[in-house]
């Protein structure tokens, strides 16, 4: 589903947590494998050490002039604070998914929240992967990419031997965010300048 | 050495060369541990399968408006494609950096060229980590980061278990960079515009 033939995505945490790997395979899922133009971006400034992380996927069927996501449709929030911080960057019409493992203060109704930290730890054993289960929910309801093409740039990017529990816990957060009724949830997640 | 309060630098190869690693690590260096300002991008498209790969770091002292390396000051190429095609974005003040273990045909001789994929395979054992040794390169000549800083952003993104071979690849590209004296190279890499 690209929109205004332009998709934004923002992926954001604390550091350590997988955001800029789960973004690089997004845009490389939809990029390479499925033939999209794709920028793929992530900023730093002083405030970095310690603190949030934010990566930015735009995706399009055409060349993209402007590389930065400044008004997501999708915006994954993998903590707290990453979420009070860029939350108010989300389009009205925008979606949040959040972890609900981590985000317990949630300033939406219009809201997928799925606690993909606690599946990468209770059915694939290895918390680390969060970040692969959080990129399944948020391949599988953006509609950009293909499963298929999330597999292949799964397996191509992580690091050798560890294909495996990646591709399960892509798998485990595609499986969790199908069970998800979008139509159900409230239709603006704030309300829209007038 | 950020001129004009804007460096920017250019990492390509192709595809499964460890590019992106690269970038993102100087990136860090510069943004989570020396505190700069930096923006670190990659774009995909169609022709993306297979073929060439591009990743830009934009480093300030300041915020930065625009977060594309258009005319970058050090262009690192990892293959001959890469730098038949992106030589020409290189500014003509620039320094051109080349694996000369892949790239022969070299178009200008303000350039540094190491064998980055033999120092790899050679003196660490390990072919894959010749991105390591580029980036080692690419941070001691750049000097917009600090070695300590390099170092620990090496350590802190690569897979558990494989930081040793990744820093003795870093440090044999940091040895294999200070060999160069830049004041001995001719001053522009190609005719300035008039």
């Amino acid at each position: 589903m690209i929109e205004e033939d332009r998709l934004e995505i923002c992926f954001c945490g604390s550091g350590g947590q997988g955001i800029i790997t789960a973004a690089i395979v997004l845009a490389e899922a939809a990029g390479v494998y499925d033939g999209k133009y794709v920028c793929q971006t992530q900023s730093y400034g002083p405030e970095a050490r310690g603190g949030n992380c934010k990566a930015e996927v735009v995706i399009s069927n055409r060349e993209i002039d402007y590389p930065k996501a400044s008004h997501p449709v999708f915006l994954l929030a993998m903590n707290q604070a990453s979420c009070d911080t860029y939350f108010s960057d989300l389009k009205p019409t925008g979606l949040l998914i959040v972890d609900a493992t981590l985000v317990k203060k949630i300033p939406t109704g219009r809201v997928v929240a799925i606690p993909f930290t606690q599946i990468a730890r209770q059915q694939i054993g290895r918390e680390v992967v969060g970040n692969m289960v959080a990129l399944g929910a948020v391949g599988y309801l953006c509609q950009a990419v293909s499963p298929e093409s999330l597999e292949e740039a799964v397996a191509a990017r992580v690091p050798a031997g560890t294909e495996d529990i990646n591709l399960r816990a892509l798998r485990a957060g595609i499986e969790a965010a199908k069970k998800f009724d979008l139509d159900t949830l409230p239709e603006l997640t704030m309300e829209e300048d007038e």
